[in-house]
């Protein structure tokens, strides 16, 4: 026998010895009346201790898959001509493990968890506003705009017609994009919009290129769907574009996933040159660049970062943003705009998944968008973050001292740092997690080893300086200074 | 060469045969420098025009992969040194022709295009409800209850705590359900339920159950997601419980889907007795039931239908539900309601999807579904759409006579019709869409012949007999008596 049970995993052993053989006896490999391996053995041979296979006989036996017969051993039972007074109910657990859609990994699950659970910690991982910087006054007058005398029906499956051209305009006007309304594709955020993209232009096999570090790097979605994905280092100035080149003449990929504005999590921009250089490579090779830019409008600067999107004269570039990190990420606004025929395709993919997107705030999104108030709030969200971004670092800098590292991102909300020395991850996750502050560990981001992802945006002014007290308690711990 | 271009697709043939060469010199099979057929051989090998093929490498050479070289042929460039003068768009088309996500069937794409850009049409087809069967004032009092001074940041990717509280509330005193909040999760209308369920429960290669006819026949997800799928028919009492112990036995089907309830599109209710055995079925082999249930509370008897869940003992049901045929289909608010770890799971898969449902849509059903107002709202839902019934059922009297033949549905909004004659779909179809009324062919939802299913609670009560009476002369042509 090959299989082990996965000892580092989460789900008790006997159950994963319980599922395993459940499996092979639904495949036909221990038909009714045939013998499990002996209790002794099978210990033996997985390396568990013995009372570990008696629970998961106990378990298979209480399915009425099996049955223990003294002085013989467990024998499977006839399934098809069990007698019916057992019960034998769905396995769910088996049905969790299957899924086309593969699990996120277990740290992203833990922070979701725990931060959906209690809202008492310090929140430096989730990617959204604080409380004060999102623009209520501006959500309130939209949202009192809003008759439900209108048509409560589906929406037009693409979007709102209404949002779409407030969304061509605000593309026009704020990241210097050409498109209309036909072009676009309303999404349940940008994470929806790289769902949707995945699932509705490639297939099993496709090589992709990605940033590493990135949140595509943490989303498990490629992987569900069967691609191959290559690495994109990200330097000060974004990533080189010649990297493309060579992947693609090894391995033809046939995407590139970007953030080319203030990258997440490493806050850099991609020069005008690397741009200019990775259009042209994509209208060489006719490689598909997905730009996702959630940052643009968030710099510090005095103009705003213009986008790959607006150099893009071919059509080689899909654009995906959203409303998620300078309005409301609970709204689920975002949108991709591309080449007809590509929204087209995504629109019935949307269909399939959710059948459009809910008219509410897609009302109240198209309000927002060609507001003269939208700007004013902008500035002050700038501001906003500016000063939670300086706090931070000023924090930092006591806390840390030089023990730590990062570069001072000009927009965007998150800070990749590189913390100095031999410290376990994860013991700093969950020694921060034990003080109430909740950060990501580099490691969901990226391959790079000794980072953390600290995400300035969502934290209360206030809890900026206890917070990174915590954290640097937390990383002494790490350090093995408190132990 | 086995491939042949596909003559009755919506692609331009000269566009497949370029597509084609263009997989075939990605995948290496024409290095640069090799000869493709000559245009002559190839029109023949494929069965087309000459000027055909021609077209086709034109287009490939002004993509850069071919040159025409005179007296010679068309050759295949190295693209890896090609020298950059022409350019190379990434291939659209190629890319909406993968996807991991099937398209929709031609018809249903058809049907969402019209009726999502002429608002004119008399709409039979889609399962939404008619504007004055919306509870507008009711709707309109949740709406302005909300403060844009709460949250608005990510809500709990499992679904707002207020609304799943209230969901639990509503399925113990509408749908005779136990449940809790933490047994709840909120999902993008029944649509994505379904897809959720498949996405994160089953993998490449799995049997499943689905009735025919049903909604789910008509849904490429089943076949995106590699599953195999099995036939339950549908008969006056619903499915026959012994189809599942058969298709177990031969299949080891693992999921079976059901619409017990005003069953889509026959309108057929599943008898207790049957319910009963099915439960019994499903924890004897341990197969998964989802019970998709829109329509139970649109019954017009006494008392309302009561679910497959509500019999369930033993947690090996799924049960799927939303406001979108008694409330509002725009908000997209549904819910799965299951055991604890298939919820989490899925929760799980919905953060991957699209980050959580959006915020003020949960919060207005939450008020929605703890109204005291609601179950008003329910008698006149139920009294309109029994109007309306009684009105197509009138209409297709007065214009079909014996020619049509149909059971009289006691809730849902659907009526399965079977026109008699040899007549043609696609031509019953096309030429009741050049009459201003859209149906839905029975192909697209089952496999017996001769039906068409007439959505009677989308359309407006004085454009149902003009309807009915177009739609006869659509039949009239189909079956060449107009002609």
């Amino acid at each position: 026998m090959n299989w082990k049970p996965d000892k580092s995993s989460h789900d008790p052993i006997y159950l994963q010895i319980a599922d395993h053989f459940e499996g092979k006896m639904r495949d036909g490999e221990y038909p009714s009346g045939s013998c499990l391996p002996s209790e002794r053995k099978l210990a033996a041979t997985l390396d568990v201790n013995r009372s570990t296979v008696v629970t998961a006989y106990d378990h298979l036996a209480s399915l009425g898959l099996v049955a223990r017969v003294k002085g013989f051993g467990t024998v499977a039972t006839d399934r098809q001509t069990f007698d019916g007074t057992a019960k034998r109910i769905p396995n769910w657990e088996q049905y969790a493990k299957s899924g086309f859609l593969h699990r996120n990994d277990p740290i992203t699950r833990h922070i979701h968890a725990i931060l959906g659970s209690d809202q008492s910690n310090i929140n430096f991982a989730i990617g959204e506003l604080s409380p004060d910087l999102f623009p209520v006054a501006l959500m309130q007058q939209a949202h009192s705009r809003i008759e439900m005398s209108q048509y409560l029906g589906y929406e037009h499956i693409q979007g709102n017609i209404g949002l779409r051209d407030s969304i061509a305009g605000h593309l026009r006007t704020h990241r210097g994009i050409a498109s209309s309304a036909s072009s676009i594709l309303v999404t349940s955020g940008a994470q929806q919009a790289i769902q949707l993209i995945i699932q509705g232009l490639l297939k099993p096999g496709d090589g992709v290129a990605i940033e590493d570090p990135s949140y595509c790097f943490s989303m498990p979605i490629f992987h569900s769907a069967g691609l191959r994905t290559y690495r994109l280092s990200v330097e000060q100035d974004g990533v080189d574009p010649e990297q493309i080149v060579s992947l693609y003449k090894r391995h033809r990929i046939k995407m590139v996933f970007l953030n080319p504005i203030y990258h997440n999590p490493t806050g850099t921009t991609m020069s005008a040159e690397r741009r200019k250089r990775l259009l042209d490579i994509s209208t060489k090779f006719g490689i598909a660049i997905v730009e996702d830019d959630p940052y643009s409008l968030t710099g510090f600067g005095q103009a705003p970062e213009g986008t790959l999107k607006s150099m893009d004269r071919d059509g080689s570039v899909l654009y995906v943003s959203s409303l998620s990190k300078i309005v409301s990420s609970g709204l689920r606004i975002g949108w991709i705009a591309g080449p007809h025929s590509v929204i087209q395709r995504l629109t019935d993919a949307k269909q399939q998944l959710d059948f459009g997107h809910s008219n509410i705030p897609q009302w109240i999104a198209a309000q927002l968008l060609s507001s003269g108030e939208l700007d004013n709030h902008l500035r002050k969200l700038r501001t906003g973050l500016q000063h939670k971004l300086e706090q931070t670092i000023s924090s930092l800098r006591t806390e840390f001292g030089d023990r730590i590292k990062f570069r001072v991102p000009s927009g965007g909300i998150h800070l990749w740092c590189e913390l100095d020395g031999e410290w376990d991850e994860l013991q700093l996750f969950n020694q921060a997690i034990d003080l109430g502050v909740v950060i990501t560990p580099g490691s969901t981001l990226g391959s790079h080893r000794n980072r953390i992802r600290l995400t300035y945006s969502r934290v209360d002014d206030r809890e900026i300086a206890p917070g990174i007290r915590k954290l640097a308690e937390a990383y002494r711990y790490a350090l093995g200074f408190d132990r």
